[in-house]
């Protein structure tokens, strides 16, 4: 699947690996079934983590990498838990540009950076989505010229490009069709804000198989 | 239990009822159990939707209203849901100062809207929590000093006050504690960034009942 390119600024080029950018995403996922640990415990053991690092906290698993890596790492694991043919959710949250919490190890200043939007292979799974995305500092290099509302605007362009929008709800944009779509979705969104924002976050809430939804 | 307020700017007499500048949450809740479908109709209609505006998706439901009543909601909703006994998650979304989505219908020069921090009661169930909190626009009245860093060091202050901070993680703020204390926590942040940003989200995911947390 291809995509028109919004055309945006060009950004210098990359003086950080996505590690020390800080981009990465939390995952959290949830299998509703009494084999819940199961399903989840073997969706973990069966997707690969090549070029990623991985560390599985309480509340969400943490993976933090190239965008492609990240992405193929969601889709393959929310894939095979869904596979199990139970109703799972997933709350996906991407960040870019602030590695740390409070006070971001990458000061502001550092400017964007740049990354190609991974393609993304049907899986042939359904996914209903709500996706809130977020540009968050504009502390860029001298030059550029931040314009948040053309990147969000992209954004949404590019999901009504590949067939994922759904509707404009109150602080979200629904989103519906392939897994790998979905994902990719808002995964474009923040990347095509990053190309001109240090610091971008977006939120996806996932329901597979949902009985409500059938 | 009573917190120290910090210091703020005072906003502007409320122009606007909660619903009008809107202030609202989406919740999706999972239960992960083969009961699930009985356990999250039963919290629902267990749960006073006194005051809110609620409106069920397929991927969350919106509750729209003043602060305290949305936070008596949820607490009372995944409350309902996590006495099943079942591991629970829980991803809450805070929005206040851009009812809409990509465009606000409030635009931005409304200016905050204070409001005060609920009191939390203590409902004796322990969750773990992700809590990130994001200021999006300082398009303020004139006269208003908006400062993102100040209002959210205010935020950690009050969750390190009401014992629910755990600790700096990559894009989160980890808390543990009481289910209230813990919304209390993300609810507060949010309200108190709002005391001077007038589009403040906040996004929490909650896990409670969770094998790997014993």
């Amino acid at each position: 699947m291809t995509h028109p390119t919004p055309t945006l600024p060009d950004p210098a080029p990359a003086a950080f690996t996505p590690l020390e950018f800080g981009v990465g995403a939390r995952i959290t996922l949830a299998v509703m079934s009494d084999r819940y640990a199961d399903i989840i415990l073997d969706a973990i053991r069966s997707t690969d983590t090549a070029g990623l690092t991985v560390d599985t906290g309480v509340v969400s698993t943490f993976v933090g990498g190239a965008e492609a890596d990240i992405l193929r790492y969601l889709t393959d694991l929310i894939g095979a838990a869904a596979r199990s043919g139970h109703h799972v959710t997933a709350t996906v949250h991407f960040s870019r540009g602030c590695p740390g919490e409070v006070v971001c190890a990458l000061p502001g200043g550092a400017g964007p950076l740049a990354s190609e939007i991974p393609a993304a292979t049907p899986v042939g799974i359904i996914a209903a989505g709500e996706w809130a995305l977020y540009p968050l500092d504009d502390g860029g290099r001298p030059g550029t010229q931040p314009d948040h509302m053309r990147d969000i605007y992209a954004a949404i362009d590019f999901a009504k490009a590949n067939g994922s929008f759904v509707a404009s709800e109150h602080f979200v944009t629904r989103l519906q069709g392939d897994l790998a779509t979905v994902l990719q979705t808002a995964a474009a969104g923040w990347i095509l804000v990053g190309q001109s924002v240090q610091h971008v976050t977006s939120h996806l809430t996932l329901s597979i198989n949902s009985p409500s939804a059938r």
